[in-house]
């Protein structure tokens, strides 16, 4: 069976929603990344992945995959027949993966990972000052879209959905962007998306804070 | 014929370098990242392109594609007897995915996009403080593989090549890693990297202080 380690409403959310999305039965392991613990059992995370972050995704296989692009991708190809991804061949395919990118080069890595790993003024004044100008992107994107690529939910709404959803405790207000808040109560009304965030949203409280 | 937006030495260096590889004919566009105009025609970049930012890839049929980690898989795709991506449905193809979401998110983004964008102290205490740990991950990944994926070349070792090669211009002496120093030579001993990066030096130099 598939393990997903994860921690609460870090990126690998988008993980767990591919996976409830796709229907796959999968182990899931709370990595506390603050203290590179893993819950289960109090070992090392770093001996399941050296680079101490989530998604790690063990395959049927034993070997472990990293970094959200791939493994969401990895999700979707198990279960081309719901369409989590645009199939190899079709152009969409390499819209998929431009948004891959975009959502974790820049609102996470540009945005939210300072936000939540540096908080100094200091490590914040540039990407505060640059997340309007990003957000716009997405927010002209899904202006007259239902879904960020083709006509159905992909891994890549599965990613947005999750970054949109830590934008608010990171300081900022998506109703600027009305398109981005219609696009992501509209995500909400998935079964998997918000079977996905009530699980989490439950494990996040019994961090102490 | 496909045409590429790029500015010297910027990230879309490894587009270039993988359409050498491919043998792929293109026309280059000089956009300055700096001032978002077109080189060749003073245009208003950000009308290719609304991120303003380099690569941009325009397909045969005028699209526009983004993101290195989707401008590198749709070139590599375009040639598949060159072998610069595993083709789908080999397990490879998501440890290339892995390699270039963890070398834009944790290299790129995390580290040289700030050094060269935000430049003061503030900005740049934590991510200098975390890079050593960043590059442990590939340095140890290449010490005993040629490449990063298995055993030739692709475009996650242009992305990567690039990248070490703004290391040193971004203050960090990457001598520190044998691997990893011995790995971007071997990579410049390769026609096509060392073309690209001759004629990017060239364009870069005729660039104001």
């Amino acid at each position: 069976m598939l393990q997903l380690y994860f921690f609460p409403m870090a990126c690998s959310l988008s993980s767990r929603i591919a996976l409830l999305e796709a229907g796959l039965d999968a182990q899931y392991h709370f990595a506390h990344i603050w203290t590179k613990k893993v819950v289960d059992d109090g070992s090392d995370f770093r001996g399941v992945s050296p680079k101490g972050a989530v998604p790690v995704l063990v395959l049927e296989n034993g070997e472990r995959l990293t970094e959200c692009a791939a493994v969401l991708q990895y999700i979707a190809d198990l279960k081309p027949e719901m369409g989590l991804a645009p199939a190899f061949g079709d152009p969409d395919r390499y819209r998929l993966q431009e948004w891959l990118s975009f959502i974790a080069a820049e609102i996470h890595k540009g945005f939210l990972y300072p936000t939540f790993w540096y908080r100094d003024d200091g490590s914040l004044a540039k990407p505060r000052a640059r997340i309007a100008q990003t957000l716009s992107v997405p927010a002209e994107h899904v202006a007259d879209r239902e879904f960020l690529v083709g006509d159905r939910f992909t891994v890549a709404d599965a990613h947005l959905a999750w970054a949109l959803l830590l934008l608010r405790p990171a300081g900022v207000d998506i109703a600027q962007w009305p398109s981005l808040s219609a696009y992501l109560e509209r995500m909400q009304t998935r079964p998997a998306v918000r079977e996905a965030i009530a699980t989490e949203m439950a494990l996040r409280k019994t961090l102490a804070a």
